[in-house]
């Protein structure tokens, strides 16, 4: 029944100008249906990976994580979630890499793949490539509950977000983190991840749904905003730690949709290149939550203002930037950093779209792109 | 006294008009330096990595690799390396990144920094925290005897490329791929690496200078090429495998000196997003050896070409690619498979000089840019 519900809602846009709008503020909805039955008041229900994943969970030593384009990106956030919350070894890689090389596997590690519809072929090519190897066991995180990938796959996520129709993947992607957070939070549980830790990240993830409302309520500034692209053929997205693939993301959404050359960095690496293509020509985009980080990026930011580039912050501390007229800061609320990453995902969809209907692009069918990605 | 000729030959540009030039032609020669003394006909003479390597070497189960720009590109290639042909684990990441997030260290595992002048603040900061950490040992790769990085490691390759002038890092990045080669080999002996694959990688490493001086060739073909660059503002360069962070590196090369936003992808993301990007503007870069990967690259170059993109293909195997308006084929000329990054990394690094020399950019000082980042 929820399926043909799920069905007749997708049919339409409702009240939104595109299918992507509509699935962006859908997000508060989907991550609340995606968190139902996967926690209790202080824990995470471990069933919800399925009926083995107890058994299978108790023998992971390590995570090597497959998927393409922006399910790639939520294989990236969950890298620093895994090594620093769970202190287990994660490995992620793009598909079409992964599968064509010879990969060495480490004892008791976990193949997790992760695609939106299930049926990305370099994805589900590199999971037959794995069943091959010496891995322990596959999880899928996956949006589609008949596809290729569930099927192959020993233990199935699914991250019920309902259908999505924007080519521009928005809320798989936020739905997928909290799967991976899920899974960080049921690992970390066997190496030393302690009760009081994971009741304050369950308690921050059921918090979510209304962090993510609060996030949408930046519509209106971000379309104000969003006028400063509309000239733009370039940008530069930064971030630190695991607010950088939140950056590459970003960029990815603005490339796909408004044709904009948006490319990521670390914020660290911008001296060693990429600094020499900042002019007032070229806005940058900042992901700054209030973190150890803060400091370090706020002087990567300072060299990009004395290049003459215009920067957008999105911070929960605007104070800590000088306000000129270089600067925009986009206020972002305070939340706890373990769901920082999603609800700083938030505004910079709110971004893309908006650039993209002022650039006049299709924002549900961006040139060139197609939903799945079912050639290789 | 080699040290005093070579500052004396880096005091001047001799027959050159840039350094960077210069320098790039200067390949052959610092390559051969770089080989003397560490490669026997058949073996790689491994003291070159000091008198402990040996000790430390036969403990080494396997590597965690850390620098910044170009010197992490070389990284990622090594990473390839280490995984493919050493049969050993091999991780590799930005320093800026490294440095702040709590890392998994596995049992026995080498610390490897790569650093043109050693003094890199970020990487200097990553190796004194790796020292609070359980590895096995450090080792730095680097062109500078008495720096930093070299005083705190406790096993020290150095690449022998002469003082680097120009901002933008050429017969480093080629040296160090050498000296990450030459660690391959060292530590893949171990993990099973034949004596005939190490006599077979020893002569294709023989044979390097020679070939480096042969693709050297291509300066003029490349100088006509760069002249389609000359009204671009974008560029994505492209590869599978190995010839992915030498595609990274090309899109560097040219991001510092000639300030086009030039940004690189594995050939197999394309579709997962920046494919949106291409049209008769955005001319793409491929580099394609003829290895396992080439017909899987064609299949990405001809859904380039479907959108209008122009291309320009570096490969041995030119008769592959249509000829037509779109398609330009540099024609490299036939190279064994482990010495192809360093060989196709010459005419890259060609195309992003005279691309700079047309665009009129200060070659040896791009805009923003420090040669050594020794701040953090």
């Amino acid at each position: 029944v929820v399926q043909l519900t799920d069905k007749a809602e997708a049919a339409s846009k409702g009240e939104y100008r595109h299918y992507m709008l509509k699935e962006i503020f859908e997000q508060p909805e989907v991550l609340k249906r995606t968190l139902q039955g996967r926690i209790s008041k202080h824990h995470v229900l471990e069933e919800a990976f399925g009926t083995e994943a107890k058994a299978i969970f108790d023998r992971v030593k390590g995570v090597q994580i497959v998927a393409c384009g922006t399910s790639y990106h939520a294989g990236l956030v969950a890298k620093y979630w895994m090594e620093s919350i769970a202190g287990i070894p994660c490995q992620v890689e793009v598909a079409s890499e992964y599968r064509y090389r010879k990969v060495f596997v480490p004892d008791d590690t976990l193949f997790v793949t992760i695609s939106q519809s299930g049926e990305t072929a370099d994805t589900l090519a590199a999971l037959k490539e794995a069943k091959k190897s010496d891995y322990l066991a596959s999880l899928v995180i996956c949006n589609a509950p008949s596809s290729s990938l569930v099927r192959e796959s020993d233990l199935v996520f699914m991250t019920h977000a309902g259908p999505e129709i924007g080519v521009a993947s928005t809320k798989a992607f936020t739905t997928q983190l909290v799967a991976l957070q899920l899974l960080t939070i049921a690992l970390g549980r066997r190496h030393g991840l302690t009760e009081a830790i994971e009741s304050d990240m369950v308690s921050a993830l059921a918090s979510l749904p209304e962090a993510v409302s609060k996030a949408l309520l930046l519509d209106d500034v971000i379309k104000k905003t969003s006028e400063a692209f509309a000239d733009k053929h370039h940008a530069l997205f930064l971030g630190r730690g695991v607010e950088y693939p939140v950056a590459m993301e970003g960029a990815l959404k603005l490339k796909e949709i408004s044709y904009i050359h948006a490319e990521s960095y670390p914020a660290g690496e911008l001296k060693h290149g990429p600094l020499a293509l900042v002019d007032s020509d070229m806005p940058i985009v900042a992901v700054a939550p209030n973190n150890e980080l803060m400091e370090k990026l706020k002087s990567n930011l300072e060299e990009v203002q004395a290049r003459g580039g215009k920067l957008f912050v999105f911070s929960d501390q605007a104070d800590a930037f000088p306000n000129s007229n270089d600067v925009t800061v986009i206020d972002v609320h305070s939340v706890p950093e373990t769901i920082a990453p999603m609800v700083y995902t938030i505004p910079l969809q709110l971004l893309s779209y908006h650039v993209a209907i002022v650039k006049g692009t299709d924002v549900d069918q961006p040139r060139n792109l197609a939903k799945s990605v079912t050639v290789e």
